[in-house]
């Protein structure tokens, strides 16, 4: 950890400042979008995405035993007054009303709100709100809309505390976290999330089975649909935005995993085949489902249809028990959305590259376009401690393919907890992998980003590179390592290759020679006769392709 | 750095051992191919790719002062007293002449040496061995082998000394680079180069433009063909394997970067930009190429054509002054070839997702499927400090659709030199490239490494485990920082979930219930009454789907 990283995570990013847009013409004033601004030595301004909260501004003083504003209480209560029955985004959306959380995130994502709308009432995105969790920036997920990321936290039974947690999900909103899921399985699960809730700008998911497990007191065969729908509504109540559901798990596909590898590698899969296995009945939250729906619509807590039965390695990548699950997944996606509930589907796992683009080409079609969500996935299995790696370049490919979410892994996967440091390194691989994937896409606006900094990089504007980059403070303190001095951050050369080699430097003179923008519509005679002229321009200047030092 | 990191590097691998292969059938008795041997717990051995030299052997005593045994010096020896006139790998293979550099890689790569031969014959591979590099042990590169991964190191005016560059070259080795690159620029530039050679158990590639221009006094303008010849030749006697020659950087291509957003990154590109710009000639690497074929041939030194307009930004990339630049490599190419040299193509550098492939594919079309070899890409730049994950991700992808060898890109790139930590960092994440890249195109046996991984896992071997890893070393110590004690190395749970959450432990209980291989070849009826049976069976055991820790 750098001496930057170790500051607390409730700061302003060191080089932008928090601004905050107007909603669209018309819309309500309460509505104010919060960006981070990048403010350039050459007077231009850089606008980003943000998701860090409230925490970044200085202006508000955030307290994590009060939590955070709750800035849609006012459009939540109005709702409720105006009597219209609709309570999800996707039936507000179908019946062609406009939220001001649709509002919201088209400022965010620079669209129009009636794209926003259309594109939520087609199913084909998702914007998870439960009007218990009025702290939450809204923010959408699909994939014609920036591809976002989701950071895992949540103790376990062999360690971590509630403030390790909740510190988590501030430090991993900080770096750009879309949403955090909170998956605790230890002592303590409903306080930590309530703690989590209370103070999360994002949209918090939950694997309910988890705490259902834990008050059947560890044991599969224990879980009972009963126990399970009243922790889903005790976490409904708390504000829980969407929620990981195991339904496809259905008994006829549990033997199906018996010739793998590495069998189920889900929790929730396995929990629930436990379940299957030793009542030999279906899987509960599949004969239930239509219930689930109602309860879930109540509150608008969108549907993350779970892969239970996702490859937990390269060789069991695209098997029939995982696609035979996918199929079911479909089905119950368009159940789902029967009743108004929005719902996302969650994917794999371990996939060779080869393999990858089956997976959402498929996903797409059996699920209706419904928003893909997916875990990496890990393009090989030889790397433990560095399968943020492996995963984070099958999530790049997955999401320019059209994931919509990618969920991080951390250095720590298979190994531990991630701390402090394998969050933000999970978390930094994965706004990488959604941006290139942003790119690849062609996502208007997205290469902006890009320019900026090559602009700043090619103009030796170090200290406006910095404050560009994903992760500036580790940036300035890797620069700082080989040139520590201040003259340094202004100086007309890189430190790779020191002040004769700089091919920037070189290239600059270059443009300089023949002009920018170049000698565009001149015929090669031309361009040859403007190249002696200005050959002999630069002899009689000296031949001088290194700018001096001072300069 | 973790304390396991800051052990020497030479010392064996924990967890594996040096073993040695013999040549083909009919083989010399000399011809030891080295493997890193990883023995597992249930007592199968794991055989893997081993680039570490003698420096991981016990047996053997290295001394840098006096540099490594010359495994190659008898071969060489032998073929130049035959009378033979070739000298290059790819003369002999045209020649229908399997060398015992040939026999070596075909054990090492697990193919056929009459495969390899006609490899190299057809100019899709080529096999880097200077005759006066004898330390070095043969490996291959062209998309028909396994993807290889250069790792740069070298001084510059800024810092570093000799020690630091000899022991990076180790260190990376240690890791697994296949080729390393001497682009010292600064002081001792032949003292450095030397040490790394007879140090160096690898092929060891040069950029010879970068010591010319310390000669010229750092002033491209003074730079002549003769001055280039001499340095080329005093580096080919030392035993240099690979050069990078910008010879494709014509004169009137340079115009065409003058409207690019970062004009040309390449430090060999922009030398030869500047010359030509301060003479108006063309480009003294083109005029005399035939002259440099010559040299090399007689050395058998392979041409790493350079790319000196690759793009230094998203926005530039596969703009006309790359491809122009490229069109004249394949011209290059062919010439290359005709005079028997061995030959192989630099590609960029930054490329969003979605222009990679062109690349590559015209890269093969325009060089008759020379090896390519590929600087990432980086698949967009707003991540300084993480460009080894930016361009790991390109770097994955255009290796599986046909790059032979990737060069690295470390966490420092563009913001300072790499030290000890960074070379590690990106040596490790381009072997994950390489290898994912292994498996999307099927390279035979490329996936039993991750089975072992996999079955590891899946058994709760976390011993062998962390040994089977590409680094055992963090993969250990992630591991211990959740759970430090000795026995949690045998227990049959993951740190993640704790002992009740297991999927794998319940997932195990399933495979168990319907007995493994799976009921292929029942009917659904039979699967139905197969399971309904175990299921009471399971359920007369206690329902236990939780193994007890001490088992």
């Amino acid at each position: 950890m750098t001496k930057h990283e170790a500051s607390t995570s409730r700061t302003p990013v060191i080089g932008s400042h928090k601004a905050y847009l107007p909603g669209p013409t018309g819309s309500r004033a309460d509505l104010r979008v919060p960006v981070r601004r990048v403010h350039l030595s050459d007077g231009k301004d850089v606008t980003l995405y943000d998701t860090s909260g409230p925490y970044t501004d200085p202006e508000v003083e955030t307290d994590v035993r009060r939590g955070l504003p709750p800035l849609r209480r006012e459009w939540i209560a109005e709702r409720a007054a105006d009597g219209t029955p609709a309570v999800t985004q996707l039936a507000y959306a179908r019946r062609g009303l406009i939220t001001p959380e649709m509002e919201f995130v088209a400022v965010r994502e620079n669209r129009a709100p009636e794209f926003v709308r259309e594109e939520i009432a087609a199913g084909r995105a998702v914007l998870p709100v439960n009007v218990n969790h009025p702290e939450s920036e809204p923010m959408i997920i699909g994939k014609n809309f920036l591809v976002k990321v989701n950071a895992n936290i949540g103790n376990s039974a062999v360690s971590s505390s509630i403030d390790e947690e909740v510190e988590k999900m501030t430090w991993a909103t900080r770096w750009g976290a879309d949403t955090v899921m909170d998956l605790s399985t230890g002592r303590d699960i409903h306080a930590t999330r309530e703690w989590v809730l209370r103070n999360s700008p994002v949209p918090v998911g939950t694997v309910p089975l988890y705490e259902a497990l834990e008050k059947a007191g560890g044991k599969a065969e224990e879980l009972s649909w009963e126990l399970y729908r009243d922790t889903v509504v005790a976490q409904a109540e708390q504000g829980v935005d969407y929620m990981t559901v195991h339904a496809g798990v259905l008994l006829r596909y549990v033997p199906l995993t018996a010739r793998r590898k590495t069998g189920i590698v889900s929790r929730g899969g396995s929990i629930m085949a436990a379940w299957c296995l030793a009542h030999h009945e279906e899987n509960f939250l599949y004969t239930h489902f239509a219930e689930l729906c109602e309860i879930l619509r109540a509150y608008d807590i969108t549907f993350s249809l779970g892969d239970g039965l996702r490859p937990g390695c390269i060789a069991d990548a695209n098997d029939e028990a995982q696609f035979a699950e996918l199929r079911t997944l479909g089905e119950l996606s368009r159940i789902a959305r029967a009743h108004e509930v929005q719902t996302m589907i969650e994917g794999p796992g371990h996939v060779p590259m080869h393999k990858i683009k089956e997976n959402v080409d498929l996903q797409q079609e059996l699920c209706d376009e419904a928003p893909f969500y997916t875990l990496g996935p890990l393009t090989t299995d030889i790397a433990p401690a560095y399968d943020h790696i492996t995963s984070g370049i099958g999530a790049a490919m997955i999401a320019w393919w059209g994931t919509a979410m990618l969920c991080y892994v951390t250095p720590k996967e298979h190994l531990g907890l991630p701390d402090r440091d394998d969050v933000k390194a999970g978390v930094i691989t994965y706004k990488i992998a959604a941006h290139a994937a942003d790119l690849a896409k062609g996502h208007p606006g997205a290469q902006q980003w890009d320019d900026a900094l090559s602009d700043a990089r090619f103009e030796f504007r170090w200290e406006d590179q910095f404050n560009l980059a994903l992760d500036p403070d580790t940036a300035r303190s890797y620069h700082d390592e080989t040139l520590p001095a201040a003259p340094a951050k202004t100086a007309h050369f890189c430190s790779m290759c020191g002040p004769k080699f700089c091919s920037m430097k070189i290239s600059r003179t270059v443009m300089e020679t023949y002009g920018s923008p170049s000698p565009e519509g001149l015929t090669q005679e031309e361009i040859q006769a403007g190249m002696l002229a200005k050959s002999r321009e630069f002899a009689r200047a000296g031949n001088r392709v290194y700018l001096p030092l001072t300069d």
